[in-house]
């Protein structure tokens, strides 16, 4: 792509669908403007004409043009800027092995992940079992290998690794060690982290929890 | 691809998500053996092996390999079988677009369409409502193309198409008519069914109403 393409990410700070498109962009060495966007007071009108389905963040506006929805704009970087940093396996087999884990991630970890911080009780500990089942089926496809993919950082990295941002949230709600029960996706985080890419995409785990306690705050649980 | 390419879909009648392989298949002309699984009784060996994480069909299972998740296992018969009948859009916005549309279609048709035949009263009216919702997003989409993608038929026809076998079934247990509703969506039904490809993959909307007939007395509703 030219040099003078312009693109914007709408975005949200403490996202993990936002944060997605951040290590995307930063992998290609991409530069953009970012445009926070007011999550819990009125959407801009910017937003609201460019994802008029979904009404959310992320979405990506390259040369005026909208994408939304966070693995579609992560595959489309990747098929844009396609001469560096390819976040897809090349060989086909691979790549639908890549996407269906992005997608397990995508369907799978919202939902409990939410559910541990907005929760109290039994209903709680029901998103805390969720979230280990989780976790204990990507442990064993993580298996031995440094990244999803295997050798190289990728897709499937991607959609999982910004939920670590969050992880120091979930245990301390949960009362558990992520350490403790899953041993290789904690070693898989800090590898990932050593990548300048995810480093300064992540937000502070300590923003992250208070946030998260403000919001608890908000929804009358504690 | 080689022509001694050993190819088996495990699927059943019925599915949508089943039907989507189907027309791909066809679409690409590609030789395949058809397992049947029985959804009501006891899973096969070969599906819980081949799907572990879902345990659903369709599996589409190419030379031993098994690729899960209808919308991934179409995507990748068209980047295998790449030579014949291009099913995604070569401009990598267009297929950002498509992956966007069939995405919705996946995430959006299901629930509702499941709900307005198995529930009945309020819940169904919202099943309605909601459907309704869906169908007008979808033809203000299509707008006055004759397929989704444009002039040629692709992936995210294929998203939606195979509901149209259970059309009849929806529009009985909630007493309207899509042609009424939504004539361009009909209009592009039509249009799809005169490929062989379609109309060879969908079952016959008469057997369907029977099975959903069927599996209402079962649930008690009628």
């Amino acid at each position: 792509m030219a040099d003078d393409d312009q693109v914007i990410l709408l975005d949200f700070w403490a996202s993990v669908f936002g944060m997605r498109v951040r290590i995307a962009l930063a992998e290609k060495e991409i530069k953009y403007e970012s445009r926070e966007e007011d999550l819990f007071g009125k959407k801009s009108d910017l937003l609201l004409k460019m994802n008029p389905v979904y009404k959310k963040i992320p979405v990506l506006i390259h040369n005026g043009k909208p994408v939304c929805e966070s693995l579609i704009i992560v595959q489309y970087i990747d098929e844009v800027w396609k001469d560096r940093s390819p976040l897809m396996p090349s060989d086909p087999y691979e790549r639908a092995q890549a996407r269906f884990w992005a997608d397990f991630i995508d369907k799978k970890m919202y939902l409990p992940s939410r559910r541990i911080r907005t929760t109290k009780g039994e209903e709680q500990e029901a998103a805390k079992k969720e979230l280990f089942e989780i976790f204990k089926i990507l442990e064993e496809e993580l298996g031995d290998k440094p990244y999803f993919q295997g050798e190289a950082f990728g897709f499937v990295d991607i959609s999982l690794i910004t939920f670590s941002s969050w992880f120091h949230t979930f245990e301390t709600f949960g009362n558990f060690s992520l350490e403790v029960e899953f041993p290789k996706i904690i070693a898989w985080t800090k590898r990932c982290m050593e990548r300048e890419s995810v480093a300064k995409s992540l937000p502070d785990p300590k923003k992250i929890w208070t946030f998260s306690v403000e919001r608890r705050r908000e929804l009358g649980l504690d």
